[in-house]
Formats: C-alpha cells, structure tokens, sequence
C-alpha cells in the first residue's frame, strides 16, 4: 500500500522561532527508533528473507488516537512501500517487513492522528454513557465525506452514501449503529488524512547479504603445507585434492593465506627468525616480488589457472574459497619501483617498514594510505579485489583492516558490494573493542572477535550477552575463530583434545560463523613456543607435513558438530542465544531456537578438560514453549543418545574423556489418538 | 586557548563514494557523546556553576596518539573556547567547562592525530631499544619547523632554534635528549597541526538555569482559603499575612492556583457537583469571567497592585511566588467572546468543552491550538506569560501541558528564556512516562513524577534509579510533590501523622526539588472521598478554613527538614543519590553527597508508619571515602542525636511515633595533635 499523502511535514514538529506562520506544526512525536544506528549514520544488518522488525516510540500529546506506517525501499526504487505498525503499550509500536533482495534497503516511519478513530472511541463512549450524539454524527459524516475525497473508484460511493446516512432523519441509534460498523472502521483507514503527518527526519538503512555473512563453518589452510608428501612446497593443485577431506567435514568456507608471491627481502625465517635460512619459504604475509603482486599467484602453489580450478572444483563440493587481502608491500612489490608515491619516504631516503619497536619487520612495507595520490593508491586496491571477484572469489577475509584508514574501508566496501553485494568481507581485527565495532559500522559483514581469550564460564557469559543482546547485534556478526595462526591458546596447550572438543562445541554453537586454522586443530597440535600463544614451528615462516590420520584427531568429532549445525536452523540466529543455569561453574548451559519454536537447540559444555563435572540445569520452559506438566525428550545429537526430561530441573554429567559437550535438540510428545507417544 | 585552524573537515570521515579527490578523509572518529539527547536534538540542562562535563569515544586506525578539545561557548558567541579532552581509557576521553552564565551554551569536539606526540613516543621506545634515530631526528625537525610557522612570538623562535639543533651536529644522544624534553612537547603541543581534525558534526546544546531549577521547596495554597477568620472569602492580602508562616517553616516557593476570575457558566459545586450552590466559588481552573482572563485578578482576591505587594513581601522573605499557567477558559472568559476562532466549534454550533466521557467538564472550554489563527492564538499566551514576568513572577507551575502541542510549548519556553533566561517552568504532566520525558525535552525546568504513587521500598529504589541515573537525568528534572490538591494517596490517608513525616522527609530528601500542598499536609488531613485518593470537601470547589495550630501538626517538623536541606549542599545532587542495602524491606536506606565529599548525608528512612523497625544498614565506606578503620560519627540531623559508628554495618530502629526517619550528616574523625578527637 502507497502512502497517500506523503508527508509533507517536519520531523519532530518543531516549532519556528522566527515568527508563527503556515499550518500548525506536526503535533505527533516519532523518537526511540530501533534499530538506528549513531543516529542512523550506519546502517544495520539482515540476511534475505529476514523479517526487519522495526520499533518506535509515537505518541502526541492529549488523547487522539495515532495510526502510524513503517516505509520501507529498496535502495532506488523511486516509491516507498509502507506496513501498518502496531501498537506495543507504553507508546511503543512495531512493525516489519521482509527483506528479499540483496543490498541495501531504506526504511523510515511516518504517524499521524488518525481522526476517525479518535471520533469513534468518543462516540462509542459517549453512547454508553447515554449522550445525545447529534453533533457528533453530523462531525462524523464530514469525517467520511472527507475521506469519500481521497478515496478512489466504488469506496468513494459507499463513504459518501454512509455519510449521507449519517446526515440523514433515521433514528439516532440506528445512524450511530451504522457509524461504528467495523467495515466502515475499515474503509476509513484505508483513506487517513495524512496531510499533517509527521514524517521521522533520517532515512534509515539495512544491508541484507546472503546466508553465509551469519552461518558458515571457515576452515583456514596454508596452501604450501598440502603436498601429498613431506619435503615439497604444496601447491594449489595439492590444496585441490585436500578439498575432499575439508568437504568430509562438513566445512562451508576454505580460507587461505595469502597466495601471492613473496618478498626476498629481508625475509623472515623460521619461528619469525629476523634472517632466513636457505631454503626458507618466508612469510605469505610479505607479499609480491619480481614475480609480481597482489594479483600474481606465487609460482611455487602454481598458476592462475590452478587457482581457477581450485574455485570451480570447491564449488562442486559445496565450498566457497576465501582470500586474504592483506594490504601491504613486501620491498619487492611492483609497486615499490612503479608507485614510490604510495609508500612513506623517511628523512633519511630509505622506506618506511612495518615497525613496534623494538619488534621491526622489515620484511614488510605498509602502504601509505594519505599520500598525495591517495585516489590513484585506493583505485588500485579496489582493482585488486574485482580482480579476485573475477576470478570467483565473494569472500575475503581481510588483514589488519584496524590499521588502515576506516574511511577507506567504508569506500572499499561500498563501491564493492555496490556491483557485487554478494560479496563478503571478514575484518581480522584483534583491537580496542571500539575499534574492532566502528569497522563493522563502516561495513564489514563479519568480525572476528576476543572468542579465543573467553574461557570461563563468566567471561563467556559476559561476552556473549554483549555481543548478542547490545546494540552492537545490529551491526556486528562475530565469526568464532578457535584457533589461529597467530593464536594457540594456552588453554588449547593444556587442556589437549577433550580442550579442543569443548572449543569447537562452543565455536560451532555459539554463532552461525566459525572457523578452526587446520590441520593443527583437528590434529590437537599444542607444541607452542613456551610461554606465549605463538605455535612452534608456525606455519607462517615454513612448511609443514601433516599426517591427517594422527590418533585422536577431531576430523570425525567435527564432521557430526558441522552436519548437526546444518541440520538445525535454531544455530543461524545468534541473537536468540540465551544463557540458562547450571549449579556448577564448569559447566555451561545455553540455547537458541528459531523465531517459530520449530527448532530447538540446548547445548552443555563441561568446561573443565581434565575432570568430569556434572550439575542440574534449568530449562526454561516457558520461554521454549514446553508444558511443564509433560515430559519431553532432549536428544543429544552428538552422542545420539535420548533422556526423558521432565519440569525445568534436570541432571546432567559430562566426562572430558568421553564427551565434553551435549547438543541437544528438544523434541516435544507428541500423543496420538490411540495412546502411543512420540516426540517430534 | 583559541582553536587555531577551525576544523574544516567533514564529521567521521564519511569516504565520497562519487570519486576519490581533494584531501584523505579524516582518520580520527568521534562517537558516542554524552551528554547527547536524541542525536543532539533536544539540549541538556545545566545549573550556573556547574561543571559540564562532557565525554566522546575518540579513536583512529592505526597506533596514532590522538589529542581532542571539548570546543564550547554561549550561544551567540561568535568564537568558541576550548578545553582539552583527557583519555579515560578505553578510547573514551573527558572534558568539562563551567556554565557560568543563564541561558543556552552550545558544544561540541574536535580531534586530530597528534603527529608530536605519536613521533616522541616513537622516539623514545627507539632509544629504548638501541637504534639508530638519526632519520627520527630530522622528521622530528620538520615537525618542529612546521609548528613554528603556526607559533606566534617569542614561540616561534624559541622552536626553530630547537629544530636547527635537532638538525646539527650535536651527538646524537644529546639531540635526542633535547627533542624528548617536556618543555618542547609542551611548546608543541600548543601549536599542533589541526588541518586534518575531525570535527564531531553535531553541535549540541545546554541549558543553564539558576538554582532554583534544581533546588527549592514548594508549598502550594489556595488564597482564598486563607482568611484569618472562617467564613469569608480569603484574599492576597490574606496571603501576605500568611507569608510569614510559610516563611518560617522554610519554603522556597509560594505556588498559587489560578488568581483569575472564575467563570459562573456551569461552576461546579462543592465536592465537584455539577451544579453548583448559592455562593459556591467554583473551580480557579475556570478560568475568565465578565471582569477579565488570564491576566486579571480574581476580584474577591482583591486587586493587581495586591498581587505585586505579595510578590514583594515574599521576596523580602526569601520567597518567590510562583502562578499557575493553565491555558483554558471558562465559557465566560473574554477570549470566547473577542476570539471565538481560538475554539473547537462543534457541529451543532456549540463550543467544545473538556470531556473524558462519561465525565463532562462544561465550565471548561479548551483552546484550539490548531485552529486557523493559531499563530495570534499562541502570541497572546506568550503576551500572558510576559504579563506575569512583567509583575515579578519568574516561576510557572503549568496545568496539564502534555494536552498541548509539544511545539507550542517549545516554542513558548524558548521566546520567553530567551528574553528571561531565569524563568522556570514546571510541568504538571501526570501522564505516561514518554510524554512526561518529551516536555521535559522540549524545555520545562522541572517536572512532576510518580512520587506520590511510589511508597514501597522496591518502588521507590525503581523509580529513583530510573530517574537518577537513566539518560533523562541530563534533562528531567523532578519536583516531588508529597500530596497535591488532586491527590491524597492511601498511604497518607491511612497512615496519617508519621506517613506525613515518612513522605515528607522522602521528598526533602530524594530529590532537590519538592513540595507540599499545604494546610492540609502539615496538618494531617486524611479526610478523603471514600475509595478515592480526592480529598474531602476539596479546596477546588469551596473555601476551607484551616486551624494551623491543629495537635500533631507538622510546622516544626517541617522547618527542621527544610532547615537541614539548606545547610546540606549534598541534597541539591540528585544524579548522585544513591541506594544502600539494609536488611528490612521496611526501611530504605540512601545517600547523596557533594562532589568533593565535603558534605555526606545518609538517610533511613521507616516506610511502615504503623510498626517500629530495625536493621543493619550498609555504610558504602568506599564510596563516601571513609577510613574502614577507623570509628565515624553519624549525626542525626532530625533528632540531634549522634552515633559513633565502625566500619560498614551498622544498626538502625525507627519508631513511627516518635521519628519514623534519621537524617544523618556523616563526620569523619579528626585525630589532634594532643590526641583528642573530635568529628568535622
């Protein structure tokens, strides 16, 4: 439905100063707008089909009662669609509408004193208390005979017949009958007078992307460690026949470091040594030589039809390839002799390397993003992600983006998704909580997060709940990330595999986007250099043999974490993770459910690797729908195993050396007519 | 200190997305403000004296230092001030300015990468380290050099000659020790380099009243009521007998309910009939009459000039008079007769009286603020308002204005504060709580609350938070009446001398602003329609005659809270009340202090006024700043009673029939030298 009138009129109403003139300013208040971002300077976030709930605080002053409309576009199209909002109570009211197309929707609110009604409540109480209610009738077929203006075709007839009768000699009882008929309610409402409507003064914005910006399961990989034998440099040909053991997990996203040539330069050698050995591979992170840049494939992994080949062969399995774009220069980079301009010059005639002193690495030349050609330097950047684009990449997961200008990123991003708003970005942005948020303001469609350092149950429960139920859920999705190549956690490093299992139940449940950094993950790799959260012998500085088949490696643990994942929608929606309690401070207990209740997930991790832990849970019944006076099944879709709860206060136990974790799925009896019970 | 280079930047950095040109986009982000009402909408509200403090999120890419100015100055002047921002941590930063001035300030911030600061750091972190800093040296040159062509004077020479050193020849060492020297930083620091500022693109705004906005202790009282003798019609001189008592119990502000002609056309009679007796008054709030409106003098009150000599009398005794603004007319006012276009005309040729069917109000025609002639219609209430200033009346107790436009209030506060920045309007809105919050935001000084609806220890320790420490508290300001001629809540009407006494000290204390209706407080009067919270025989139908030296009455009590609220600073702070634990629902436990801890007041306050009650209370030592070692003194300011205490717990009893409250003034031990102690 087309707003009629579209309002004409000021925000908030507020009054001129410099002289009264003109209609009365709007009386209707619109405020407390949710979502709305920095008073609507970003836009929030929704994945196509999404509803977009939308909430206001509207009210006027006195007693007239408001009718108001949720307008809402696509970005461009010339003419707003609008839904009827809902009064909530308390002068809040609500609306959504869904979200179908990718990109970038508008939405705004208009309200006005809806007349009709006003008069229709006062005539129905005036009738009750036994009044006469001439006058209000004869004001009441004005009202219709207003609204017979603005109606069109047969609705204007039948408006200006019921005013008629109205006007007219019949009983007054029977008139007022008439004048309070709900299809007369109805057809009024279909023709308000909105010419003093207020309008809200921001036009507020959503970016709806595709499912895999909030649900996916990331598996990173260096490329060269892949080689079917030890003592070789793998190659993308190699990363292509790792596809099938990537797929057989059950993973959504193949990530990889940088696969571009590198840098000779003062290359970094093993275990981040500050001079290289022979032999040494240097860090991917250190990108472009005579071989070329960012657009070049380091001819060790191959060429850019392997690359081609590796996309379209993960694809057929059901896996999208994700690059890093890592912004910065190794000394070889073309750009270094082609663009000296976009690099920092120092006094002393030499470059500026990547530097926190006493930390250097100059093995690594940042770009200067203020240069005096910063147009030409950004216009290249944005080339080198089309250019990746054409070659099938829609996820990129981006390095550092905390040390690059957020402006640029706001640009980048735009002009990106603007052609391609399938395109996806992850920021890697370990920093200041601000920081790491204002990216995803900006546009990034995920961000990692401080998951890794969250261990307790405490900070786990704290951190989620801000990331799940602050206003940063609007705009932040968080992709769990267990482990990295930068981040071997300590409590990875002693707690062994049952530590694994619990991190990934965590990773996996907690939000819809997750990501391990294998082999090492599935393999429990824990040889750390003492003392800090750096692996020993990191892949970063040298390639690694990894044999697949180690005893207790995680490959099928996580295979059934990542179907049971796809199998239950309730793990897509991260802002409906609740904690519940559990009298024991290992053990955490958390749900989340589909908007419907169709789908219910409990999950219970023992937090504690070393020793079993039990405790009683309690399930909130009400909040999931469940009768507490019928028992219901909750099925641990790891272990298989089913229990027969009943009430909210339930025992469980978990032993670290069997089972760290329970996901179950709440199934509700079902009793048929002929007395058997199932549970569904 | 003056900004030298007025941002010209854009606000957060916004990239163009239609090409890239012109300079980089700013760096530094500015979010989250505070104070910050509605995206800068509305503006705050300040006491002159105050400090204003204002805090921001302030962050950049990269691992730049960053300096901010919180930039202020009264609205008109043409240059802002500025006082820089200090970091917090956390990326928030801090700065205040004291309003010293009435009326409206406007603020905002300004941010930029301290390229100084970011260099010596650098600098020093490298000589930490061991490097060489030759290539430093000479950046850092440049800086100074830049910086001494935006120095003025003796500075500008002062810095060159430390740029040429940095340039020279000089050991290194010794160069560096110069270039890292407090006195150049600070010299830098007062030259830097603004060009590429963010500057925050909201300008936002505060309001400074004077004292008596936040501070002052109403009583309000029918004149006519207050004949020396019964059975005549009270009149101001009357009342400027009676000033001398309210004075003495301590009151700030004298409120009057309308002093205007009363209209005749269906006065009501005693009790709210609808028809009224021989020599009924009628309702005040029936406002005109054949001898005038809104800005004539009721007759039997006796005349204008006795109206200035009661506004003079009270302020000889440190009173002010404050009159009812309610703009609505009796069928009888002028205004029907002179502007019948200021009504709501009905279909039957009739005016449109107040009505909430099944109740009709016929004595009372509203206004129709949005009939077409608004504009005369609201510039003769403007023409009212000044009528009264222009009698000595600097405080407005409005009737109802949440059943006028909104922006007619904005509108009418903002013409009359401009001209009389002393004016205070206080809003007797009993509505829902949105739009009690709107007016506040819209301008009124004060306003009313829930407070008489709030008795129980849970209810209040809600709504006090709410009110204390929500966003509203930057602009709503409470006035806390404990009874009102509209209401006598149960909790006094059953509880009678010692729920007066528990109420009163609440309000006194709770809250900065508050007041009584009195006789009928001080008095006791518990007399009420039968299951309703309206008083008996009610003032705003018939003149009542008052015996006020009635046993038990409240006088001294009275003038002894109004007393301790004068001589304790801590009762103005409302934003710092706070609630303490105490392990009896029936006592409520609280504290407000001065900022800089010189005045502490704690209060127990028995809300049962039928049972004595005891407790431990909680004593935040931490947060008042005292010795958890060493013995305090609390002095009970009602009883002048005092109690050596030690350490947090401590214990209360209240017996209702002798004091149902303590007021204590906390005294820290002071140890002389000759060891005799003594409390301050």
């Amino acid at each position: 439905m087309k707003p009629p009138h579209p309002g004409k009129a000021c925000a908030s109403g507020e009054a001129r100063s410099a002289g009264l003139a003109g209609p009365p300013p709007v009386r209707v208040v619109i405020e407390g707008v949710e979502p709305e971002i920095d008073g609507g300077r970003f836009p929030a976030k929704r994945i196509a089909g999404d509803a977009m709930v939308v909430e206001a605080d509207i009210f006027a002053d006195g007693h007239d009662q408001l009718s108001a409309a949720l307008l809402y576009r696509h970005q461009g199209e010339p003419e707003w669609r609008e839904v009827r909002m809902e009064p909530l109570g308390n002068d809040r009211w609500r609306a959504s509408f869904e979200v179908t197309r990718l990109g970038r929707y508008e939405y705004t609110i208009e309200a006005w004193i809806d007349r009709f009604a006003t008069w229709r409540e006062a005539l129905e109480k005036k009738l009750a208390a036994g009044y006469d209610v001439e006058s209000e009738l004869l004001e009441g077929a004005l009202l219709i005979e207003q609204a017979a203006q603005r109606a069109a075709g047969a609705d204007a007839a039948w408006l200006r017949e019921r005013a008629l009768v109205l006007r007219g000699s019949a009983p007054q009882a029977a008139r007022a009958e008439l004048a309070l008929r709900p299809d007369l309610a109805a057809c009024m409402d279909r023709y308000p007078d909105r010419s003093g409507a207020a309008r809200y003064d921001r036009i507020l914005r959503v970016d709806v992307d595709r499912e895999r910006a909030r649900f996916g399961a990331w598996y990173e990989m260096f490329p060269r460690s892949c080689a079917a034998e030890p003592g070789r440099h793998g190659t993308l040909r190699d990363c292509e026949a790792r596809l099938r053991y990537v797929a057989s997990m059950g993973f959504d996203v193949l990530y990889l470091p940088p696969i571009h040539p590198i840098g000779t330069t003062h290359r970094k050698g093993k275990n981040n040594a500050p001079v290289c050995g022979p032999g040494d591979p240097g860090s991917p992170w250190a990108i472009g030589s005579v071989e070329g840049g960012h657009t070049a494939v380091h001819p060790e992994l191959g060429t850019l039809e392997d690359f081609d080949r590796l996309v379209a062969k993960a694809r057929e399995l059901g896996i999208e390839i994700a690059l890093d774009l890592a912004f910065q220069c190794s000394p070889d980079h073309p750009y270094v002799r082609e663009h000296p301009e976009w690099f920092r010059w120092r006094a002393d005639g030499s470059v500026q390397y990547a530097e926190n002193p006493p930390k250097k690495y100059e093995d690594i030349y940042p770009l200067h993003f203020e240069c005096e050609n910063w147009p030409a330097l950004w216009e290249e950047l944005k080339r080198v992600v089309l250019f990746w684009i054409g070659h099938g990449v829609k996820i990129f997961r981006v390095d550092n983006p905390h040390t690059k200008p957020f402006a640029f990123w706001e640009w980048l991003l735009a002009e990106v998704r603007s052609q391609y708003p399938d395109v996806l970005f992850l920021a890697e942005a370990f920093t200041r909580p601000k920081v790491m948020k204002h990216l995803a303001k900006r546009g990034f469609s995920q961000s990692y997060t401080y998951f890794t350092w969250r261990n307790t149950k405490a900070e786990l429960i704290e951190y989620f709940t801000e990331l799940t139920r602050s206003e940063s859920r609007w705009y932040l999705r968080p992709n769990l990330f267990a482990n990295t190549p930068d981040i071997l956690h300590e409590y990875l490093q002693s707690g062994g595999r049952p530590a694994f299992q619990a991190r990934l139940v965590l990773a996996a449940t907690l939000a819809g986007s997750y990501g391990i950094y294998g082999p090492p993950f599935e393999l429990c790799e824990t040889e750390a250099i003492p003392g800090t959260e750096e692996y020993a012998h990191s892949e970063k500085y040298e390639i690694r043999f990894w044999d697949l088949d180690r005893p207790g490696n995680l490959r099928d643990f996580i295979a059934r974490v990542n179907q049971i994942r796809r199998e239950n929608p309730a793990l897509r929606f991260d802002e409906r993770l609740r904690f519940y309690p559990v009298d024991n401070d290992q053990l955490l207990f958390y749900g989340k459910s589909t908007p419907d209740l169709d789908n219910i997930v409990l999950v219970v991790v023992n937090l504690d690797p070393h020793h079993p832990q039990s405790g009683w849970v309690e399930v909130p019944l009400d909040e999931i729908g469940l009768d507490p006076h019928q028992p219901y099944q909750v099925h641990d879709l790891l272990g298989d195993a089913r229990y027969l709860w009943h009430g909210s206060r339930n025992y469980v136990a978990l032993d670290p050396r069997t089972a760290p974790a329970h996901i179950f799925r709440v199934r509700r009896r079902i009793r048929t007519e002929r007395d058997f019970d199932y549970f569904l």
